[in-house]
């Protein structure tokens, strides 16, 4: 079975494409089995994106080459835009997709945080499953403050980081580093217009307020064709399932004497989300992924 | 975007495993496209069936390289086994898997149809979606009367073959060679031991007594368990999905005050019935396979 990690790296450059295609390209030829899927740019935020494919060693190498080329050229002391950041390289997420297991991503994250940090001496904290620290798994937490505030903070107490410095690189600042699960951007459409009724079912299944562990969830209006959503970002497919989450909202709907219209997966949704639900309605026993056939396919 | 075809040809040869090596090992060397995932052998039936993945090319090659080996080896003049068969390669399936058409995969079995009667002088019978003959496109309709009828059957009306000479190949006899849709093997378990309850609802379930269009089935004891079945193949999960066979079948036992205890599937299942399962019961609006995050990963 073929080994499979995503890796997102977000970083602090989305003004000159060209600098950001030598980044991306450096990355691409660092190893033979890294693939760059998909390099988003957002001038506004002044960062972009990379989508990063392949095996553990291979990720290593190409985030080691995206450090490389990026203090090359990006310096925090004359960055803006408006997404808060903390380093040139932002944030890097390694996310288990086949054939690996989130420790396995928590330990390439350890690892890679700790080349960076002797390599670079960029700072690097841990952060989400990579983390063993409540405090410092959220990555909002961790980046409060921003470049601007990172000196100050990383002398307080408790805000050591995980490997290198006590102090920030002079432009580049600090690094998150983590493992995480897949995101799914999930959201269900109402027979209705009435936009309390989005906002209450969005306060009842999200975590925050009293809901499902693994739910982010907003109500707003489609203006266009006159109904409301509950949007949704679910963090953790397998702790909080797509069904359970759609049965919930279903739930929540009728209490208001309101349908569910439909819903919609907004990008990508792993292969494991759709045969869970697929177990959860049909009470499926016994199934395994390597019953797909595609997937069986591929590997014979 | 990867085209991938299945081929599971069957042929009169399961007593013999190192000449079914031979052959599949021959099939495997034909074309550089050509796998082959498995082969099985069952000396009762004296019938070994093969699975070959592969692009439509290299299975044409592969089929060819197949017919090539089994009908110097095989004699169906001297050939004993329970399951009914009339040709040396007895049946040659193709079946759409990914990025191909269910058109693309009859032009395919026309193809390697027309180069098998040519090449090897065995008639060939095009059978379920690649035959456009009503009466012919069921495979039981067309071997009926098997290998020692074969000559007389030729010579009726209506069933000259589609390719090849109007009489049988001495020691091969006649070949089928179609296109259809992956089978599903799904199984529904009951939470009662009375037999006729699931023997009831196979019958209302099934295509042949007034049920769905796509689907066999039958209800079976599970003696160890105490439990009954409902034993099925779905034979087009498009036309007939899975989750409508399952809540058709849940609304039968209702009606009997049984409970589903669960379901199965045994061996393979394509990822569109997957995906489909989620469509309906999450009614999902707007979704592609293309949004599956590892068909992506593999893509990019």
């Amino acid at each position: 079975m073929a080994v499979i990690v995503e890796c997102i790296p977000n970083i602090s450059e989305g003004r000159r494409p060209e600098i950001v295609r030598e980044i991306a390209a450096a990355v691409g030829a660092s190893a033979p089995t890294v693939r760059v899927l998909d390099v988003s740019s957002d001038a506004e935020h002044n960062r972009s994106v990379l989508t990063l494919a392949g095996d553990p060693a291979g990720l290593a190498a190409g985030v080691l080459a995206l450090f490389a080329r990026t203090l090359d050229v990006v310096d925090l002391r004359a960055h803006r835009g408006e997404h808060p950041r903390m380093g040139a390289v932002d944030v890097v997420p390694f996310v288990p997709i086949e054939g690996v297991t989130m420790a396995e991503c928590v330990a390439l994250a350890r690892t890679v945080g700790g080349q960076v940090a002797s390599r670079f001496g960029v700072p690097v904290y841990l952060y989400e499953e990579a983390s063993e620290n409540p405090a410092r798994k959220n990555l909002e937490d961790i980046r409060r403050g921003e470049f601007e505030g990172l000196a100050a903070k990383m002398a307080t107490p408790g805000w050591a980081p995980d490997f290198g410095p006590a102090a920030p690189h002079p432009s580049a600042g600090a690094s998150a580093i983590g493992a995480r699960m897949p995101l799914i951007a999930y959201n269900i459409n109402l027979a209705t217009d009435r936009l309390e009724v989005a906002k209450k079912i969005a306060a009842a299944v999200r975590h925050s307020s009293g809901g499902l562990r693994f739910v982010k969830a907003m109500g707003v209006m489609l203006e266009a064709r006159g109904i409301v959503q509950v949007s949704m970002n679910l963090t953790n497919f397998e702790k909080t399932p797509v069904p359970r989450v759609f049965e919930f909202v279903k739930r929540e709907a009728a209490r208001y004497g309101v349908n569910v219209l439909e819903s919609e997966v907004v990008g990508l949704v792993p292969q494991a989300a759709l045969i869970a639900t697929a177990e959860y309605y049909l009470q499926l026993e016994g199934f395994s992924g390597s019953q797909v056939l595609e997937t069986k396919l591929r590997e014979g």
